[in-house]
Order: C-alpha cells, then structure tokens, then sequence
C-alpha cells in the first residue's frame, strides 16, 4: 500500500530538512520568531511503515508525539483572522501530536497571526507563513530570488478564474497547494477557516492509510442538493459525481499529486467548463469536483462526519443523527452562526466552546515528545518556576513575567492615509471601561490605537458591543488591539507598549481611556505640530493641560473660555488638584489661563502630564503593573532623554468619575501592595543610573526627599 | 461472562423502575424538579447483551443514548460542592450518553446542588440526593416510614470508624454504597470530588466488561508508597496488596457485592485492622485495601490513565508520560492545584479549563435520545424559537426568558442566628463592583445576602479576591449566591429575587451595591424594628433616606449631625436630585431634617427609596431587565398590597460616585432602548390592573400624566 520511491522520498527530505532551516532563516530572517516551537520535522512519519490495510475497519492511530501533522490554511483579513484562532483553540484542544500549519494568508492576516502565535508560545506547534497576494497575481516566485524556489514551485495564476463564491479569490488557492507547499511535505490536511473541531486531529490524519495506491484526495460528500440542479429555474451547477463533494475539509496527498500532473489537469478541466458556465460559483469546490466527476478514481471518500456542514438546506441531520460521535462542524452558510437548523443551538454551544476558551490553557505540553518548546517559553518558564511563592511581591513579579497573548487589530481596520502632522489618540482599557468608547469617538475624530484587555469571553462581548454600536460600527480608523487576561494585576505599562507599537501616524496622544479630549483637540495638535515646525526627529512632548470633573452628567465646554467659566464656577478642578496635586504641577495652570502662545515647562518630581510625541518615543516600563507611578516613569524617561515639554494653549482635556478601580482600591489598602510599589521605583531608578549616569542623579534625589517626606 | 439471571434481574429492573417512579414522587414531591431530564432508565443496557470477551484487548463502546450510565459521589459542604460542579462539566463536556449522578450529600450541599441542577436544565442528566447526615449517625432508615425501604436497605453506622483523614467521616460513605444505593442498580462508578475528566466516561464504563466472574470492584493501583510502608520512624499504613489501590475512581458492581457479603466482609476486616490500627488515616481507601489484601479476587486492576494521581510523592508520572491518553486526573493531595508536580501546569490547564467553562455551553441536547429534556426546558426552548428576531425588543424579550444557572451560598456561610428582629442587607453587583464589598462590610457588620452576576471565569476570580482579603474572608455572614451570567441585559431584578430568597432573617434591608449604609444602620434598624413593635405580619416599609456624593475620596458622616453639615456645605446632595428628583421626593427631606420620629409619607409617581421589609415581602418583577423602572416597579406593588412607607429619622446611606454603567450609557443613547422600557412599563401596568383592579386605577393615571409630558 506505500507509494513505491518512498526510501528516495525520505531521503530527500532529510535533504530538504536542511535546506528549509537554511532558508527559513532568510525567509523570515527579519523577525525571527516566524514560527513557533521544535523544529519542524516534516512527515517523518513512522505510522506510514506499519503498512495497515486500507481495507481494515480498524483505526489505528498513530503514537504521540512521533507525528508532525500538517494542516494548510488560507486566511485573508481581518474576520477571517479571528475565525482561524477559534479553529486553531479547537485543534489544540482535541491534539496529542505536534502540529505544523500552514498559513496562506494576505499582508493583515499575517501581521495579525505572526504576533498571535509568538505571543501564544503553544508547545510543539511550527507555524509557517505563504504570501497569498502574491500567489494571487501569480508572480512567478521563482524569479524572486530572496525567496527559495522549492517553497514557491510554479505558483500559478488563479485570478483568470471567474469566482461568484464569497471567499473570493482566496477559495481559489486550493487549487494551487501542491505547488506552494514544501515538495518534502507528502501529505497535508486543508481546512477552511470556518471549522471547527470536537475530536482529535490525528483521527483524520490516520484516514490517509484508507487511501488505496491511486487515490489522491480524501473529501466528504456534499449534504445539500446543490450539484443535483434544478435548485432553481437555470440553476446551473458545475459537472460533480452524484451529490459532489465539500472541499472545507481536504486530505491532500501532495507527491502523489503532483506524478498525476494534478495542475495541468485541474487547469484544462477549469478552462473547458468556463467556456459554457462563465464563472465558478463555489470557488475551488466547483474545480475539484468538476476534475473529480472526470477522474472518479482519485477521490477517497471519507466519513460524514469529517465535515458535518450546516448550510440553509443541508442533509446534515442524516450524519450526526446516526453517528455517536461529530468530529469537525463546518459552518459553511454566508449566515455562519445564524445559520437556520433544528439543532442550530447545539452547534452553536461547541464553537462557542472554542470562542471563549481561554487560550493560555492551551499553552501545554505534550509529554514525551521532546524539544517542543518555542524560542524563549523555556526560560520563561524557568524564571517563572525561580520565584519564590512566599514573597511578598510574588503577584507583581509574577505578572512582570507574563507574556500576554496579543491578537492585534481584532476589528477591520483602515489604517490612515500617510500625512505628516497627523496624531493617533494611544490609550487602553478594560471591559468596565467600554462604555467609554462612544463618547471618545464623538470627541476624537481622528485615528486611534487601543489595547483591551479582556479575556477571550470578553473579547466576544466587545465584538458584539461594537456591532451593534451605530457609533464605533462606522469608525473604520479606530485599531482596537486585544491583550489576554493572565494574572491578578493590570499590565498597564505593558497595555500602552502594544496599543502605541500599533499607532501608524508619525505623531501619538498618549492619554488615559477615562479622558475626554476637547472637540478640537485633533484638528488643533495637527496645526500645531505643523506651526511648531515639529518633525520626528525633534524631541518635544506637547504637554495637553488636565482636567476633571466630578459629575456625572455634565455638558462639555467648547472652547478654552467655556472651559474657564466651569472652573471657575467650582464645576470643573484641574485634574487630581485634591489627592494628587503634584501630577500636574509643573504644567502651570495658572499661566496656561492666560497663555496666547506654546511654553516651555520644565520637569519636576512625580510629573505625569498627557503628552503628544512621536510614534518612535520611549517605550512605557513593563515593570509597573497595577496601579502607581506607571506615566510618572515614562516622564522620567522622556526628559532624562532631553524630550522638551512644551504647553499647548488652547489644548485640554477632562477626566470623568469613575468608581476607584480594584487595583487602587488595593493599593490604598495594602501597606504591602504599596512596599512592593516603591521597590520597582527604586529598581526603575537604579535601571536609569546605570543608562543616564549621573544625568539621572536628579531623580533619585527627588524620590530620596520624596520618601524622607513620607 | 455474563452474570447468570441476568434476564431475571432485567425484569426486576422495569418493576423497579415503575416503583421508583412512584417513589421518587414521595421522596421529592415537595420539589418536582428534584432531578434533570428524562426517566432514568435504570441499568437497561444493551451493551452489556453483546457478550464481549473480558480477555480482548478491544474496547467497543456502548452505542450513543441507549446505556444510562450511573455515578455516586459523596460531597458535604460548601468547598466540595463547588469541586463537584467542575467534575461534573468535566463529564458533560466529553459524555455521549445519558448520565444519573447519585449524589449522597450533607443538608447544605443538597441546598446548593438541587438549585443549581435545576437551574442549569441540561438533557440527559437525571439527579437523585441521598442524605449523607442520617448515613453518618446511622439512623436505620426502614423505620422512617416517609422514606422507601429499598432506598436505604440497612444503612450502617460508619461513625464508629476513627478516621484520620480529611475528608472526615464523608470519605468512608463510600463503603456503604450497596446498602443506599437502589437494589435495581447492577453497576456504579463512584468519584471523589476532587477528579477531572479528559475524556468520555463512557469509556470507564465499558471496562466493567473485562471484570470476571468474580470481581466485583474495578480500581487504579496506588501512585505513592504510602502502602509500602516505612515512610518514616513508625510509619504503620493499613495492610495492602503491593502499594495498594486508590478509592477516587471505583467501578463498583453492586449486584455482586450485595451476593457476596461485602457488608459483612468489610465490617469483620475493618474491626479486626482496629484493634491494632487505632484509625484509618486514608478513611474507605484503607478499609478497602484491606478487604482486597484478604480476597485478592475481588479486585479488577484498571489501567493507570483512568486515576492519575497528583499526590506530592506520585509515581503518577510513570503513567503519563507512558500513555497517549490522561483519562482521569485526580487532585489527591490536601493542597490540590498548587501539588508540586513537574507538569502541574499542564494538569492545572486541564483543570482550569472546566472550572472556567461557560456551563451553559452543556445545555446540548444528545442526537438522538428521546424525551431527554428537563421539565420545563422544552416549552422554554420553544418559546425562545417563536421570539422573533427581527422585533425591536427581541433582546429585552429573550434576556426575560433566559433561566439563568444560580449557585447559592457560593462559599462558606454561617447562617444568622435565629433572632426577631434581625434585618439582612440584600443588594446585587456585577464584577466591576467587586471593590464596594470591603467598604461595605464596614459599614453593615450584619447579614448580607448578595447576588453576583458573573461568568463562571469571573466566578473564580471572586473567589480568589474574597479568599485574598482579609476584611472579606472573615465575614462568615455573607452569603454570596453567583447567577450565571447570559445574555446581553443586566437581569437586575432576577438577581434581587435570588439575594432576597436567600435572605435568612425576619427583615431584609433592599439596597444597592453603591450605596453605603450609616456605620449605625444596622443596630439602628433593629431597635427600630423592636421598638415599632413591628412583626412580620404588619406591611411596613421602613424607607431609609438615600444620600450620594460626588467625590471619590470622601470623608463618611458619623451622625446625621455631620451629613446634615455636609449636605448645607455642598458636599452631599440628596440622591439624584439633579436627575431624577421624583424618584425620592416623597421621602420629604425636609421634613426628614427635623423629624425626631418616624413619619408616614404617601406614594407618588416614580418613587423608589430604599426600605426595610419583612423576608415576605413581594418579589422584584423579573420582566425589567437592564435599566430603568426595575424598583419602581416594586414599590408599586408594595404601595398597591397596601404596605405603609416609614420614613426613619436617623436612617440615611449615601451612594458613591462610578461611571455610568454599559445599561444606562444604552438607555441614553438609544431610542431604541427606551421604547421597549416604556412597553414593559405598559405591560407591567396591564397586569397590575388585572391583579388589583381599580385599586390599580391611580399608578396608570400617574404613567399616563408622565407619558403626556414627555
């Protein structure tokens, strides 16, 4: 039953191996974290030599461990982004064996998924990249000579195929695997983003050994009655065997693709039948099954339930309602979770399942399957494990230690046109803080970029938030940057350090989720920054002056002189006047009422003003977590590298009540909570000795008299 | 391999089954929904007919829906009941046959698990409480005629075991299960609370087929060394066969124990072990190692993967890292997650991932299965299906419906001593009010009764914040009951109703989680309800004057000497006075100023103070979910049962300032919103007119007037 040559072909893939560590490195040298864990080991495959009989009923599965299965994905945008995460969770959940995927996916997904899966640090999972925008307009990638020519074979055009499907050209791609996959990868599963999984991969992936010598692809049938006609009146679907089949699940058996000439095949079945039917209207399903009604003999049909789909009129019901067990759901209706089905609701409670399932729990190991960590999660987990359980400032450390899994621009995104003067608002938030977002939207009209931290649950709960909001439903220019929820203690510092990577404006508002910015406040930092002659590479932080108010409904003033008549009136203070004055101090607000003009201030102990600098500042210090000191360390850092602060006359902005947060709450009573507080202090201090010499004197002293004081 | 009289032991099953039908009605007849879902069919198992060879190493698993499969645990207390339910989503997330868990409880687990197994309506799962306290004094059931004989046949006495071991006299219920247990039931698994399932117990089931003739109890051998004796100077364990078995996974054949003595069998060894062993120090394990030293026979050794157990000094690891599969994690140690174990990370991700599981998720119906549905879900599903999703209010309409999972007295509670005029503080609160309960308990150092909205995540974080303060975990008398959250609406007045049916004292004081009560509030109320002569038959609302302030960090009054300064210094304000003035003004705050003794005030449009009723009083009507009219509604229909409103001089609490919640910023923004409140108000008014007539007349006239102006 093995394929004959499979010595050579093993042979060749030790080959091969090398090879793709070499020119991984090229490949991704750029960021060296591309892919996740062991090496990847491709298809050896000890399971293939035990020569089962395609005929036994029997499922043998392979041993842990010893199999690298390898499932390709296509992935485009945004949403489709956030749907490969939940199949990926339901993947890991079920999986006993390493895994390497295989991402086809355009320029967002892959910045999306790179951070994702570095983030993530899952053990024994190898994630590799493929460039589908250039597979897309086929640029031959062999002329491309800083990529290998063996990872890109021939890729061949696929947008000369007409397609009416909703998955666009990307559905296309399937076609075009066995050119664009390693040659050394044997064999690969292919998944449509809109599965999702209740049992084991490996299950599926032991199906290949059914396979006899000539067949080359493993589907499910189709369970509606689409390929039979007559839906419609000139309902003319493409040529199929008996009810076709489903190409959202595909065992794929690349080599022997490949010696069957598979692409000049699909190729000249593709191009007969666009002569008569003009378009595809499944995308690569109608090719597939077009080349299959003409070579029956290449498809191994595989059991319903591998792929039990839930369209408007499918014969689903017949699958699961005999089989004990459902092994993948395949959403494959435009409709996806509103999908009409008498058992739409048990369906909907797995995916679910994997939509809210907290992803750091899949961050596991497998035992027994050696060298299986990603770069740097050993260490950490070290670290982690050094920590002593019974000091008192355990939680900030431990929380110092976290590495948070990211998922980048989780909501559709239109970056801003490049302009030179232009400022993204920077700030982050948790759920009790949603609320806030309208409002900011009403007073900010330009970009922003913010981090959320939430769990995945919430992470859902947001998205619904945000579709149903008329207000930020329409904000195509806001980033929203989901953080995972892991440990007791809010990572402010390490919140702003991922929202303010992701602004793209040359300028960014570093401010806080609880602050309204005045009205004009885009507009005006713009002209001010081109007026001010302000270029990058010119240290100024433009200081935008602090206010708050204590009630609950208030109507916001819409001019500085406005703004002046409520302070006056008592109804508005400069911002923490009572607990806090000097925050804001050495932002002069007594001369900034009268100021025409910017002005030059400079710092002075615990200075913590909202500040405008550009995007390439200095990063916030992770070590603040939870509450204290965390901008008041930023400052520090702007000014020990010479950042002039400089008033903005006619900028402010105001801070509304808010219920005091739980790590304020427990700052203020936890005399431990606040000793472990001034221990980073002094750690941050002694950091900034050590880098600004003597220059960062003027600190420590400031927090020596501060601390004689207390 | 089948036992012989099989046939006959089936035809007994189905008398018994009818019989129990019967029974179940007495034994639970004040509470119908006392189990879940269908019949239990008990013990009618098809598998079993299929005449497997015990000696084939094949596994075939029983057939989808068509076994019920039974399991006993013991669970007292409030920890272990909170264990239980993580088991127990464990089971369901991985389970494809129906399941009759036997639970053998204490009277405040039963309280818990009755109500949440009620509440979360999952099919296919049938409950049955056995009280584990009569067991334990060994009280002979026969002679409580109320109770059927076979239910209890001879229930012995196992509190003349000494035990040393932390599960109490609890652990050593498991001995007599034979004896509680129904005689129709054959087999039975039987789990400590303390395990976690990673796979579908089903599969344990199937091994009771490799049992031989002879054995009658399926276990794991022991992971420590415990039973080998020598640990240290005098360590003197029980005797065991090799390093003996573990108890926290049993496969118990009853049927055969019942034929073989086991009652006698086991009360001989055990006396016998007594006379030199003083105690038990592993309560049952130890008993039962002893009886299997003596009848080796009876014992049918199960493979490893099915009890791994996390014990400090565990040879677990030998198991794991060995099999493909980890079937069963047991937490056998007294420190339970934080066991060190080279892999506790990974098993601790097992675990946490059913702690964290949205249990509704498990409301799956099994394909399939007949009648599986729990009273009343059936109609409510349908329901649900007729709302129409296109309707404006679908979201209010839906949130009404949704039977949320209810958890009473989530952690330990001591109930309030029995006194008169005892007056508990009941009030509701999502997580982002998490940081008012120190305060709180500050100021009201009486009985509380609070309902907490949160998700089974959230739930955990709640946990760990009471667990780490230490103003909270003191306070025995707080009772926290977690409603599950559901749906996108706040479900306010549900979660009253809980809090309030849980509230244990002749009084309840009905406040909100964001106010804080006078430091004297509640000797105050008390004398004043003496002194009143008050009893639980009068209808008085004592209205207690509600204050707010409007700074974050805020001096509280110590008399109502010092809020009455504060309020002519501007400091306070009477409660949304600026907002929402009719909502208190019957409460007449001048009047309130100099009164020296309570007043009666009348009803008037939209009034809504606070009061102290009796425990009797009428329940928050549950239709207003979100924001908005939801204790208006109340005092409505206090007004309208004739209560009489008493205003109490010294009485007073003052709400803190928070940012609007996610409800009201949507009430605000949407019009929407307030349309589908104003037709819940017409509604709400429809049935009061129904229900009081005439007498109804003046609350429409008042909605009509406000309706005019608006």
């Amino acid at each position: 039953m093995l394929p004959r040559g499979r010595p050579r072909a093993m042979g060749a893939a030790v080959l091969l191996l090398l090879l793709l560590l070499v020119v991984g490195f090229f490949l991704f040298g750029r960021d060296p974290d591309y892919g996740l864990g062991t090496t990847a080991t491709l298809d050896e495959d000890p399971y293939r030599s035990r020569n089962l009989s395609a005929s036994s009923p029997q499922l043998l599965l392979p041993p842990k461990c010893e199999v690298m299965l390898h499932v390709a994905i296509v992935c485009a945008g945004y949403n489709s982004s956030r749907e490969i995460i939940t199949l990926t969770k339901s993947l890991l959940f079920y999986r006993k064996n390493p895994l390497h995927l295989h991402l086809i996916t355009d320029a967002v997904a892959r910045n999306i998924l790179e951070t994702l899966f570095r983030t993530w640090m899952v053990p024994a999972v190898v994630v590799s990249f493929y460039d589908a925008e250039e597979l897309k307009a086929g640029r031959t990638l062999r002329s491309c000579s800083a990529r290998p020519t063996f990872f890109f074979l021939s890729a061949p055009l696929v947008s000369w195929i007409p397609n009416k499907h909703y998955s666009g050209l990307y559905g296309l791609m399937k076609l075009v695997l066995p050119s664009i996959l390693p040659p050394s990868l044997a064999r690969v599963i292919v998944l449509d983003t809109d599965v999702t999984f209740s049992s084991d991969i490996v299950e599926l992936w032991a199906l290949f050994d059914h396979f006899s010598d000539k067949q080359v692809v493993g589907l499910v049938e189709n369970q509606s009655d689409w390929y039979l006609g007559n839906l419609w009146k000139n309902h003319r679907p493409w040529p199929a065997l008996g009810r076709g089949f489903n190409t959202g699940v595909i065992l794929l058996w690349l080599d022997r693709l490949q010696q069957t000439g598979w692409e000049q095949m699909w190729k000249v079945t593709a191009k007969r039948e666009l002569l008569t039917l003009m378009a595809t209207s499944l995308a690569d399903q109608d090719i597939f099954n077009a080349v299959i009604k003409e070579h029956p003999h290449l498809v191994h049909p595989l059991p319903c339930v591998w792929n039990v789909q839930l369209s408007d009129h499918t014969r689903a019901e017949r699958c699961y309602l005999e089989a004990a067990d459902l092994k993948v759901i395949h959403w494959n209706s435009p409709k996806k979770l509103r999908v009409k089905n008498k058992h739409a609701e048990f369906f909907r409670n797995l995916h679910l399942t994997f939509l809210g399932y907290d992803g750091k729990l899949l961050r596991r190991e497998l035992f027994g399957c050696p060298n299986q960590f990603p770069p740097g999660a050993e260490q950490l987990q070290q670290a982690l494990t050094q920590l002593d359980e019974e000091e008192p400032c355990f939680e900030f450390r431990q929380q110092q230690l976290t590495v948070h899994r990211v998922h980048i621009t989780f909501l559709p995104h239109q970056p801003p046109p490049p302009q030179p003067h232009d400022v993204t608002l920077v700030a982050q938030l948790s759920m009790d803080r949603l609320q806030m977002l309208e409002a900011l939207c009403r007073h900010w009209p330009g970009p922003m970029s913010l981090a959320l931290y939430l769990t995945d649950e919430e992470a859902q709960q947001f998205l619904h938030f945000v579709e149903t909001s008329p207000v930020l439903s329409m904000r195509k220019d806001v980033a929203y940057h989901v953080v995972y929820r892991d440990g007791p203690l809010y990572p402010v510092n390490q919140l702003r350090n991922v929202a303010l990577a992701q602004a793209l404006t040359p300028y960014v508002f570093l401010s806080d989720i609880d602050f309204l910015p005045a009205y004009s406040l885009y507009d005006y930092l713009r002209a001010s920054i081109e007026q001010l002659e302000l270029d990058s590479r010119r240290k100024t932080a433009l200081v935008v002056p602090a206010f708050e108010t204590l009630h609950y409904r208030f109507s916001f003033p819409n001019s500085k002189a406005e703004l002046l008549t409520l302070l006056d009136a008592g109804s508005l203070h400069t911002f923490r006047y009572h607990e806090w004055p000097q925050g804001h101090s050495s932002t002069d607000y007594s001369r900034w009422r009268e100021a025409q003009a910017p002005y030059s201030v400079q710092w002075s102990a615990d200075y913590e003003p909202y500040v405008v600098v550009p995007r390439d500042c200095p990063r916030y210090d992770p070590r603040f977590v939870g509450f204290g000191w965390n901008k008041v360390a930023h400052i520090i850092e702007l000014d020990a590298q010479e950042y002039e602060f400089l008033v903005l006359p006619e900028a402010f902005s105001i801070h509304l009540p808010h219920a005091p947060s739980l790590d304020i709450s427990r700052f203020r009573s936890s005399p431990t909570y606040r000793n472990c507080l001034q221990a980073l202090k002094e750690e941050f201090h002694q950091d900034l000795s050590r880098r600004y010499g003597s220059a960062a004197l003027k600190y420590l002293t400031a927090l020596q008299q501060a601390r004689s004081r207390a």
